[in-house]
C-alpha cells in the first residue's frame, strides 16, 4: 500500500469522464474513462471508480460549463445552464463528495488545465500565462502572479471580438451569440462549416490554416495586450494540426509591429507560443493538481 | 510635526509632474504642480519638494513610459525609450533614490492609479478590476486576486484590434504602429483627426459620441471576456465627457448579448462600468499608494 498522499482527478467533459488517481509528482497509477451519458450514472462510475482506493485525500474537478465557482453561493459546485440534455444544475462537487466523504476541488476544465500545466507542464517556470483550448468551442484561463484568474465568474476568451476582413472571408461565423467573434471564426465548428470538411481531412498546406492562424493571432494579441502573459500554451483538436504553430507565431509578431519590445515576442517566440508540456492528459493531470492545490 | 507615517507621490507625466505628501489615510499634506521640463530640472524640483519633509518615508513614483519594471534589470526604474526629447533611458527612481536616502517603488502611471483607486478610490470592495485611461493615448491596467498585473511587462490594453466598420466610419486610425486598434480610434487625437475639432468642442448629442462609445465598448468586452474583472474604472480627458457612460454601458450589453450571465453586467451595469472615485487626483494618489505599498 502506498505511503505517499494520493489524490483523486475528475476530467468532466461532455463527451467523456477521464478519471486518475496520482500522487504529487503527477505519477498516475490508474485512470479510467467512461462516456458521459446521464448525470445519474455517470456520477456513479466516478464514485465506483475511487471507491477502489481508500487512501485517496481529496477529489479535483475540472468541468464542463457553465459551472457555479462562486464561493458560498448555494449552487457551488454545479454544473448550471449548459445545454447538454438531462445536466442541468446538477451537483457534480455535492454528490461526489457526499459519496466518498473528501473534500472535492472544483473549477473549469480550462481553469484545470492551467494548474495542471504550473505544476507539471509546460508553465512550470512562470508566474503569469494563458492556457487556450481550440476545439469544439474556444476557452481559455490563465494565471496572474501564479494564482488562476477568476474574477466575476471566469474569462471566456473564446469570445473576443476581432477585425473581419469580409473580402478576404465572407463566413459570417457560428457563434449563436456573436456571429464573428474568435470561437465562431476559428473553431473546430467552423473550420466544418467554412471548408465543408474538417480540418483533419485538410491538407496542411491547405489556405484554411492561414485563415485559422490569422484569426487565432488576433486572439493572441488581444490577449497579450490585456494581460501581459509570459507564455501562451495552445491546445485543444485544432492545434493538433502542428503547421499553425509557425503561422500563428509570425502573425502575432506581425499584428504587434515591434511595439511589445520585449525577447520573448521578438527573438524566442517558438517558447512564447507553445503547446501543452502535458499533451492530452493536460485535463485530467489538471483535475488533479486541483485537488493539491485545495489541501 | 506629524506623528503618523508619512509618504511621498510623484505622478511623472510627460506634461507635468504633480507631487504630493501624505499620510496612509489618503490625507494629502501638501501638493506641488511643475511643467515637465529636461530630466535634470523636472527631477531636481521634485527632489527640492520632497527636502522639506524629513518625515517621509517612502517615495512612490507613477511615471509615463515606456519604463523597465524587471526585478533586477540594471535599468530598473528607467524610463527607457520614450519619444519625449531628452528622457530616453533616464534613471529616475534611482535619481530620486539617492538625492533623498529613501526607498523608492516605481510603476507605470496606469499602474499607480490603480493602486489608488483600489486603496481610496472606486475599486475598495473588489479584487478583479481594471482601470482604463483615455485621452492623449489609452492606457489600462488592473488588479487581479487584488495583486497588480505585470507580466512580461504591462499591459498595453490601448492597442487592442477590433472590428472596424468601414462603411459606418473610414476613419484609419491614427496610431502610428497598428493604425486602427482601440487607441487609434478612439483615443483623443483619433477624435481630433476624425471631426476636425478636440472633443471639447463637439456638443454632446455629436454622432461623433456614439461612435466613440461603440469602440470603447468593443474594447471593454474583449477585456471583459479575457479578464472577468468584477469592475472597469474609466478616466483620462475624454471621458469628462460624462454622456459617454450610459452610451458606453448599453453597447457592452448589446455586444456581450447576454453571454456573461452575471448581474454585475445585466443588472448593475452603472456600478460595473464607472468613473474613477479619485477623479483627478488619481495619479499622484496612486503613487502615494504605491509608496505605500512597497513598506
Amino acid at each position: 500500500m502506498s505511503r505517499t498522499a494520493l489524490y483523486g482527478g475528475v476530467e468532466a467533459g461532455g463527451t467523456k469522464f477521464v478519471c486518475a488517481v496520482g500522487d504529487t509528482t503527477g505519477h498516475l497509477l490508474e485512470t479510467i474513462t467512461f462516456s458521459t451519458t446521464s448525470p445519474e450514472e455517470t456520477l456513479a462510475q466516478t464514485i465506483d471508480f475511487f471507491r477502489q482506493f481508500p487512501h485517496v485525500q481529496a477529489i479535483g474537478v475540472g468541468s464542463f460549463g457553465p459551472v457555479d465557482l462562486r464561493p458560498g453561493s448555494p449552487t457551488w459546485g454545479f454544473i448550471t445552464t449548459t445545454p447538454k440534455p438531462g445536466w442541468q444544475h446538477v451537483d457534480v462537487a455535492g454528490t461526489l463528495g457526499e459519496a466518498l466523504g473528501l473534500p472535492v476541488a472544483f473549477d473549469t476544465d480550462v481553469n484545470a488545465a492551467v494548474l495542471g500545466e504550473k505544476r507539471w507542464g509546460a508553465a512550470q517556470d512562470v508566474s503569469d500565462f494563458v492556457y487556450l483550448t481550440i476545439g469544439t468551442g474556444i476557452g481559455g484561463g490563465g494565471m496572474i502572479n501564479s494564482a488562476l484568474m477568476h474574477g466575476l465568474l471566469h474569462p471566456e476568451m473564446g469570445h473576443l471580438r476581432l477585425p473581419h476582413d469580409w473580402e478576404r472571408d465572407p463566413f459570417p461565423g457560428v457563434c449563436p451569440y456573436h456571429g464573428d467573434c474568435l470561437e465562431g471564426m476559428a473553431s473546430g465548428p467552423a473550420i466544418v462549416q467554412r471548408w465543408g470538411r474538417p480540418g483533419d481531412e485538410l491538407p496542411p498546406e491547405h489556405p484554411a490554416w492561414d485563415l485559422e492562424a490569422q484569426y487565432l493571432a488576433l486572439g493572441l494579441v488581444n490577449i497579450i495586450l490585456t494581460l501581459s502573459p509570459e507564455r501562451i500554451i495552445m491546445g485543444g483538436g485544432v492545434m493538433n494540426q502542428r503547421q499553425l504553430f509557425p503561422k500563428i507565431r509570425a502573425a502575432v509578431q506581425a499584428l504587434l509591429a515591434g511595439y511589445v519590445q520585449h525577447p520573448a515576442i521578438l527573438d524566442e517566440i517558438e517558447r512564447y507560443i507553445t503547446p501543452p508540456g502535458l499533451g492530452g492528459r493536460a485535463g485530467v493531470m489538471g483535475a488533479l493538481a486541483l485537488a493539491m492545490s485545495e489541501r
